[in-house]
């Protein structure tokens, strides 16, 4: 038993720190690592594996919308990154310069993508003249680069991987309408896919992206009650339009602006799929999302026929249109049933030689731990069931634990008394003035996470400054 | 008729200009742009779904054998690109240096990615340890850059595309089966997928890669008779593994180095398949590679329920497993016609009220213009089957103009008499020695192009210096 002891207490506890088990976790897994540079990170095939299973997923929900994709340069002209003044202030902070090219220095500085608004908007004023070019719906899959000062694996790096939606519209309706579409895809993605609950709703000025109108976002509440946002949509108006002269003749013969979104979804989530999930034994994949739903261990495996039977259930399950695994490695049992706890298969099979002379095998949910015999007979329509009731008990767990760590405060006591105590989502009033969520973050560190689009009206008056309040806000401390 | 003669019109000829031709292509059939940085390019929505198609083809057969995907940070610091002295020498000159980052210049200069042996070295080097853990068959999809200095869309770009797979392996015999077996995965792609003819052999040293032992090529031949490099796989032996200390535990509890591989293949295929299968009405796509497979064209499409039986063709192809889509846009069929044939679309429908009648359509091969009538009650059998013929008689045309290309030569006035009048491979014998090779680029600008598996004796001697030939050489003109 010394390897699978070695192997669970290597793991910190996520009561004791729960930074230090997200870290073991990402180790231990083998999802990603330090890499040479400063900052960014090597995601490894256990991981990487999770983020094709995402793309896959998403951009299925983005190809049934119309969206196509496409690719656009990893360089941004300092010029053309300077175009809109906002986006500017906001990104030029954080970037990496390329000065030189071979042997040579550069006429003009660029900098490595932090977001390519820029680039699809000089696109788009060069390719789209007329109404019926409109609207125009591109995705792109690639790497950004932001300089940030503290990095943690998959939740801050200064590089990650993500999509970036760009679209641009004939008119201001169309682009609100796609703006709220595709937060809604993020959210059903989320909540379908990735069995992670979301609140649906719009930042605050304060907290939209740089050169937005309107930055909706879906946030989503951690094991230890801090938020993540998990996916944004932004409406641009027609501010970048103008910026970059992206007109169209529309069907009355006049040149109007475009109006434009961008929306974006990052490897982060697997962060996400860690913390909301996860337990002191390792990762818990949601069945849907998980690269290996099931892995098949045989038991006594050197008595005859039981590595046999044991491929026969990967065979049966693989028929049955389940990603299955048989783990016919060397190594004891015990390890074995660890090392997929630890990794986070939804379901393991345990047969052996007594199963195999009552014609069953004992199925172990990884969710739960409850096992369940089932009939060998009976494993290909059990199997792909259970796997959604999993599905749905994961995503009920986790909005269970959101809501029981949900909160609400009436004034500043009950504010700072929630942020000190109950570490969670806090639900408040708020006036719509920035001074009180300045003096609210200063005073708890806890920041807007977003005015949900379900507003319940919990009081009269701005919890901060007591004037009357204009929206119900969800509040937090973020990753 | 002006807009369809429009269309046509402007496409230059491929034999008046095959280098107009080509961008004429690449701009009609709206597969790229280029972008605001010089020497990069923007690849469109038509572009990339191509590239899509050839990632799902080949990630599946990368798969087959064992290889996991994983992603390496986009940056490689100056001190890591420096340790293999041959690798940095081949590189240096032409990558992109990232001298600031935010605000403040860094210590030490990073170099965007031209390639990542250095990354994965440094990788295996401290994540294996032991011969239980070899091999290691990693492989990533990413943006690479390489500051050239003349650029072409899709051909040679100063970022591009590609996957570049990094395996490692406890003997020398196992590198050396993991690098030709990549090169046939390439080469069974390139001919069953593109329907493009490779020849499947070595580099010379001259032109091997920087710091490999050997790298094996596939070579294809364009239709303007120039040569295009399709795909590399490079045997490192253990060379990187002792710049970077690159040691495991073998079974035998000694310390031994790792060996090697690397191998790649790049957006440039869309090039490939642009002037191999093209002509002078656009882009040819091989069904298997195609985006849209079929496209369905009503014709006198106000008449009563000739869209309606259009929309029902559509839904029967697609129900037979065909991407199929239908033009039921307000042009006329003409422009329809010369529209799809442009963007080499490889069946057109056409159903029309006579066509409705007589329960028939009429099918029209984009690669022989052949046109078939085909009763609809037959169509979802027809369809798949005359997809495959057309992918096969892609792949023969292809390869009898190959052939028809291929020339031999058995002296220096024969070799630049064929290069000069006969555009294509040629087959010469060669005596090993790099003076002949680089006295024959003088001479008539040929380059070796591969040393072939599949070796004739053409001659005894070689072509160059009439000395002893040791191999039988295939030379060309390359992009």
């Amino acid at each position: 038993m010394a390897d699978d002891k070695k192997l669970v207490k290597e793991i910190t506890s996520m009561d004791e720190d729960f930074a230090q088990w997200y870290t073991d976790i990402v180790k231990k897994a083998e999802l990603c690592d330090y890499a040479s540079v400063k900052g960014c990170m090597v995601i490894k095939p256990a991981g990487y594996a999770l983020w094709e299973a995402i793309q896959k997923d998403l951009d299925a929900r983005f190809k049934a919308t119309g969206v196509q994709n496409c690719y656009m340069p990893v360089f941004i002209p300092e010029s053309l990154l300077q175009k809109e003044k906002d986006h500017v202030e906001g990104f030029a902070p954080e970037v990496a310069w390329v000065t030189h090219g071979g042997l040579e220095p550069l006429q003009e500085r660029l900098c490595v993508r932090p977001t390519s608004e820029t680039l699809f908007c000089d696109y788009y004023a060069k390719n789209v003249h007329s109404y019926r070019d409109l609207p125009q719906l591109l995705n792109q899959w690639c790497s950004v680069v932001r300089w940030e000062k503290t990095t943690r694996p998959f939740l801050r790096s200064r590089e990650f991987l993500w999509q970036e939606g760009h679209t641009v519209h004939a008119t201001a309706e169309e682009a609100q309408e796609r703006t709220e579409m595709m937060l809604n895809v993020y959210a059903d993605f989320c909540e379908e896919d990735l069995a992670i609950p979301v609140i649906r709703g719009q930042k605050t000025d304060k907290e939209k992206f740089a050169g937005a109108i309107a930055t909706y976002t879906i946030e989503s509440l951690m094991h230890d009650g801090k938020a993540l946002q998990s996916g944004t949509s932004h409406n641009f108006g027609d501010g970048f339009a103008r910026a970059f002269g992206m007109q169209f003749a529309d069907k009355d013969n006049t040149l109007k602006y475009m109006h434009q979104t961008s929306w974006g979804m990052t490897t982060r989530m697997i962060g996400a799929i860690i913390m909301v999930h996860g337990d002191d034994s390792g990762l818990k994949l949601p069945p849907r999302i998980a690269p290996t739903q099931v892995i098949v261990i045989p038991v006594q495996m050197n008595k005859e026929g039981v590595l046999e039977k044991a491929a026969e259930l990967r065979d049966i399950l693989a028929a049955a249109g389940v990603r299955v695994k048989l783990d016919d490695s060397d190594r004891r049992p015990g390890f074995k049933f660890a090392d997929c706890e630890m990794r986070g298969i939804p379901l393991r099979v345990e047969i052996g030689p007594k199963d195999i002379e009552a014609g069953q095998c004992v199925l172990v949910r990884r969710d739960t731990r409850e096992k369940i015999t089932c009939a060998i007979a009976d494993l290909a329509a059990t199997v792909p069931a259970l796997l959604e009731t999993i599905q749905k008990d994961m995503y009920e767990a986790a909005k269970a634990h959101r809501d029981a760590h949900t909160y609400e405060a009436h004034n500043m006591d009950e504010f700072t008394e929630t942020v000190k105590t109950k570490p969670g989502f806090i639900k408040a009033m708020w006036c719509g003035d920035q001074a009180c969520e300045d003096k609210i973050k200063e005073l708890t560190t806890a920041t807007s996470r977003c005015m949900p689009f379900h507003q319940e009206k919990i009081g009269e008056t701005c919890v901060c400054c007591g004037k009357p309040a204009k929206k119900m806000v969800y509040w937090g401390i973020a990753y």
